[in-house]
């Protein structure tokens, strides 16, 4: 699959059986629930130690694995039948070296895979797929599965931007945008105009966590609203590591103080849609899709 | 003053008299006695609230002045016969808006020059550069005056860095070369070849702190050393606000588990230079002066 083909919507057959390689969060649960609906109910294959417990992900046929057996990945897809894989979700373990059973060519190589999924490292995640893919079987992003999942353009929800909004979103996405292009993270918060702090390793939700306590310690000038933005690295490999938000984000933003969320249409996810609008009418929150173009002032 | 001057240094005549508005931290104690050393004992402006007590500041004239009192800053120096003016040190306070008298033109611009001094905001800066030299009294970066602050090309200290080190080194530097470009931050830690945490507002000590609990929980994948970089930003004013390092940079870099420090060199201060080597050499941490040239693989 080329990179081109890796932004279009996967048309599934009746015949096609698809299998959820499911890390953490509510995305491989958003992604289940979504083919379940249409008919394609899942296999799940759950990382041990990853995958959520008490979700709905339990209620579909799957298996579980340790992320040290990630070599039996390949026999378990093509005993199940599996045409298409998706791989969902976040994947913090590291496997223990010395619990893999040294049999297969793949050791090697998986583990360091799957780790790059966590870290956004596309050279070493387009191994992990070329692997599946060169043993017949289709690797495909979340969104080309489940399309409705991606962020449209606009305004979701009751809460539209003002104009001093507008200044914080386009800061926001420059500095997202830098920060992609060098690989390090995938946010920015901007107030005020300015971007003021941005993501790296740390992750979105500790990057909002440290705004809300730099606006409690008075280190953020006295300035009310701000954003968070959210965009995808250029050139980034669209199978996995989307950027994300979920009802989750909405309430770190309200908590650090923030007048709304931009996030890229059509490259980034929105889980629990109904759930994070509900939610951001509540706290006062906009939740914006940005074309991209926003910078160009 | 130009820009191209504002990098060269600045030879004081004997009949020259220097006042240092002197923020917070180390700079201007390091600046004051220096130019003692040499027989230009300073005209401390002390900033209330602002200038650390107990420091060899208090042993040279000078006068206290409130943020709200800033609009006094010309007279004072005018009394003086200051011939040149260094602002060092950090400002986190902001002025009440009601404490200020609203006798002068430059109550309007003058609390937001100050505000800029802490936020990089070169253009404020220069407002208040301006008005200063407009009435004939010079604006110098500390480096000016004392050269000696300036880190040089190489190696600081006995430990030097290794070979996986330089990965590190030139990931930070292009990481914060980047966010410097936009006016966000100064630092970046890279561990392990990536840039993993980036300065916003909160500065480097936070930045540090953050780099520091990542690693106690397990968020750095078991990787050792790395290394945070300090540079300024491309365009600088280089009258104020450069990069600056000193012993306590080092503390903070060794509870990050971080193996050195680089900075640019000629662009960044060292303070207080041979407690922050001793210290780097108990500590086994190196410091460097890069060339900024690093970044050419």
């Amino acid at each position: 699959m080329t990179k081109a083909e890796a932004g279009r919507k996967t048309v599934l057959a009746a015949a096609d059986k698809v299998a959820i390689v499911a890390g953490s969060g509510r995305l491989p649960v958003n992604v289940a629930e979504s083919l379940a609906l249409v008919g394609h109910v899942p296999f799940i294959v759950r990382i041990a130690g990853e995958t959520d417990p008490g979700t709905s992900l339990e209620t579909y046929p799957g298996s579980t694995l340790a992320v040290e057996q990630f070599a039996g990945l390949l026999p378990l897809l093509r005993r199940q039948g599996i045409t298409h894989v998706v791989l969902a979700g976040g994947v913090s373990r590291r496997p223990m070296w010395r619990a893999i059973r040294p049999s297969l060519s793949l050791l090697s190589i998986l583990p360091r895979a799957i780790l790059a999924l966590r870290r956004g490292d596309d050279g070493l995640l387009r191994i992990l797929v070329d692997l599946i893919e060169d043993n017949g079987i289709k690797v495909v992003g979340a969104h080309q599965v489940v399309p409705e999942l991606l962020a449209v353009e606009g305004r979701m929800g009751t809460h539209a931007p003002i104009a001093a909004d507008w200044d914080d979103l386009r800061a926001g996405l420059e500095a997202a945008r830098a920060i992609g292009a060098l690989d390090i993270g995938q946010a920015a918060v901007a107030i005020g105009g300015r971007a003021i702090a941005l993501e790296g390793i740390e992750g979105t939700d500790l990057l909002l966590e440290r705004v809300r306590d730099l606006r409690k310690n008075g280190r953020i000038a006295g300035r009310k609203r701000g954003v968070v933005v959210k965009c995808a690295k250029p050139g980034q490999e669209l199978r996995a590591d989307l950027p994300t938000i979920g009802p989750a984000t909405v309430d770190a933003a309200h908590a650090a103080g923030l007048a709304g969320i931009g996030v890229e249409a059509g490259r980034s996810l929105v889980l629990d849609f109904g759930e994070l609008v509900e939610r951001a009418d509540r706290l006062g929150l906009f939740v914006v899709g940005l074309t991209g173009r926003e910078t160009a002032r």
